[in-house]
């Protein structure tokens, strides 16, 4: 029986078409936080499951992470996000490393879920995350960056807002202003983030049922969606202002608008799926009707390092998906058009293969990629493959070109044939545009 | 308890400057490559496990391989090797791709083996395969990127050796010329492939418990030897000299000279592991007697595309992993020292941060890399990170800088101190080298 020709399920084949796109997306992203003095690194895809066992959250673990037992007994998981490893890998090196520590990664992540739109069971996320900076300078670099890199794919601000809220903002407000004790607010937390994909009135019989009836009477409901549909931090209830939280979440805004982030907003029903995160969240939001949902986000968590006995290290990272990304950028419709990599195809008229590997080399030296059609075929063959791969040029090569150093060069573009030196072939081609 | 800091077993951190030198040897491959009409293509790293059962090998698939089932109860591998991938995505368009095709991959590759110098349990391997070219010029294109590689990353050719055969000869030699039956010859062929990794004697042992009594009697063992021995096509048994696989063998070797590729030779012991060779098999060996062994290999094998139940493709193509080629390039002292992507690091003077929020864009949106130091500390510690870093330049920033406009700019490899407006700090720095 033949075998079979599919990838495994929910994981994409990467054919040079799809590939090209990939790398246009990560070379993209490198530049922008290459820019701003980030380091790239990269860390095993299999790591001991233990590692997410600390705070990964449950249902990832349980439910959606790929784990096995390797041939020497150990348990094993395909990593499903990075922030575990980053955290072990700094935990390290800990004494060694000099902070402020600027790193990124764009590592292919695995889990286990039923496959969808804009969510597949692997994908490749840009990580990236800066250690040692315990004030929001570290907020507002990393969140400036996520702009910048949205900016640099052409997005404009009206396409996507970036949510902020503050965990400790969060704590405050369920614990000390609403008076939930721990294990509700907890509930409470897990309920909220999951607020906007559930209707509103699931949503307040689920925080009915978490109420005692004290608070039932108290009308804590009430309260607490008071303070969940506030838009700016002008509308949290007065008391609040002066909370240490809210004068950071302050400071942040006003850093983010002086540097041009003027699409960043409020939002207290902001909570992110990880356990790990202590203060300040953020999330990046289409704006597009059709597809309003978060694309990413990211956020400080200062406790990470230390679960690796070591001091902890104040961090701020996020995360972005090439899947997200590559669904946004098609919706709004900034995914360019790009060319093969090949510059040039050369077509052999008669038996020259041997002869043409001089003139072919000097191209190649002087940085043209070229490809040639070695099959031995007619011309009009040769030159309909060139055609159908999208390579801009054909240039042939016969014993009578290569006698008098002169070749018939043909834009399959515009269709233009014109006789040319090699040097001169080597000036137009280069010419990429 | 702590959580280990430690990464999995056999596999590799790269902290930024492990991963400098990796980006260093995939982006040299990369540029080699694409001058030779290859384009990039990548695919999941989990594969059904029937993918390798067919042709990689027994000790791989049941010794080798990261194996488990997955929650759907689907039987999984992490890939051990990218060919049996390649074959399945070329079969999966088999009618609309164009040829020849040329296309290379750098995988992430597992295998389940003893930790030990030039073997871990992962590495990273590039692939290359041209596919629908019959004639030796797919072997002399494939051959001659090998050696453009090697030379690209400075090797003399001094330095390796380019060792081919023949399969098709091989079994010729064994079946035909010396008239081993089926049997026989596999085992041969095994044993052939271990030659050079245990003792003559043992070998000539082994070779002897698989000889008939007739075999014995009639020299089997000395006439196997003497062709084994051969060190060019014109040592072998003169009756040998016009087998197709013999011609074959001649034309590539001139085809190669004339491109300048003089340091290949034959060696009629050459065997590959794989099972799935055809014809034309070669490796690239490390002179250097300390080391000398086997770095990396290819060859021809039209079979694999045919397994997916589609016509076969005339298919050459090798593979050249990250570890051995560091290895031999750190051997032979070539591998260069690489600076940290970032050019510049800012040292602020006194609350500056948000003001210098307009001169960090500046420069940026010129193209360098700028990363400054925002944890509020003293600038004599601000400047002692970026030293420690390698970074090459410090930038002060402070209020009276602003004011003016001039800044100071300190090279710290010459510690040379000059003030610059901020066009003449960009200017300066872009001048990377």
């Amino acid at each position: 029986m033949a075998l079979s020709k599919q990838p495994y399920k929910g994981a994409r084949d990467f054919y040079p078409e799809d590939k090209r796109l990939q790398k246009y997306l990560f070379n993209t992203m490198r530049n922008v936080v290459e820019r701003f003095g980030y380091e790239e690194y990269d860390a095993p895809i299999l790591e001991p499951l233990e590692l997410y066992k600390a705070k990964t959250g449950e249902e990832i673990v349980n439910e959606q992470t790929y784990t096995f037992t390797d041939r020497g007994d150990r348990q094993v998981a395909i990593r499903p996000e990075m922030t575990p490893t980053v955290s072990r890998m700094v935990a390290a090196k800990r004494q060694e490393l000099t902070y402020p520590l600027r790193w990124y990664s764009i590592p292919n992540l695995w889990r286990y879920e039923r496959p969808q739109r804009g969510r597949l069971r692997e994908h490749w996320q840009l990580n990236v995350d800066i250690f040692g900076v315990a004030g929001p300078e570290a907020e507002h670099e990393v969140i400036s960056m996520a702009d910048s890199i949205m900016t640099t794919f052409g997005a404009k601000h009206d396409m996507y807002t970036i949510r902020l809220n503050s965990r400790k903002l969060s704590d405050y407000l369920l614990q000390e202003h609403l008076k939930f004790d721990h294990e509700q607010s907890r509930s409470l937390t897990k309920l909220i983030d999951r607020m906007h994909k559930i209707s509103a009135s699931d949503f307040s019989e689920q925080v009915d049922d978490l109420l005692t009836d004290t608070q039932r009477h108290a009308k804590a409901d009430k309260a607490l969606m008071a303070v969940l549909n506030a838009t700016s931090i002008a509308e949290l209830p007065p008391e609040l202002h002066d909370h240490k939280s809210v004068e950071e979440l302050k400071k942040l805004f006003e850093l983010l608008k002086s540097s041009g982030v003027t699409n960043a907003v409020f939002d207290p029903s902001l909570m992110r799926g990880f356990d790990y995160y202590t203060d300040i969240v953020f999330e990046v939001f289409d704006t597009d009707p059709e597809n309003n949902r978060s694309m990413f986000g990211g956020g400080r968590y200062d406790g990470l390092v230390g679960l690796f006995g070591v001091d902890s290290v104040p961090t701020v990272g996020f995360g972005l998906g090439d899947v997200t990304l590559q669904n946004f950028l098609g919706s709004h419709k900034l995914l360019p058009a790009l060319r093969p990599e090949t510059d040039l195809w050369v077509v052999l008229i008669g038996a020259t293969y041997e002869r043409a590997q001089g003139v072919l080399n000097e191209m190649r030296d002087a940085g043209l990629n070229v490809a040639l059609d070695s099959t031995g075929r007619k011309t009009d063959k040769q030159l309909k493959a060139a055609l159908k791969k999208g390579i801009k040029y054909a240039l042939f090569i016969g014993e009578k070109e290569l006698e008098k150093g002169e070749y018939t060069l043909k834009n399959l573009e515009t269709v233009k044939e014109t006789k040319q030196s090699i040097d001169e072939v080597i000036k137009l081609v280069s010419e990429r545009a």
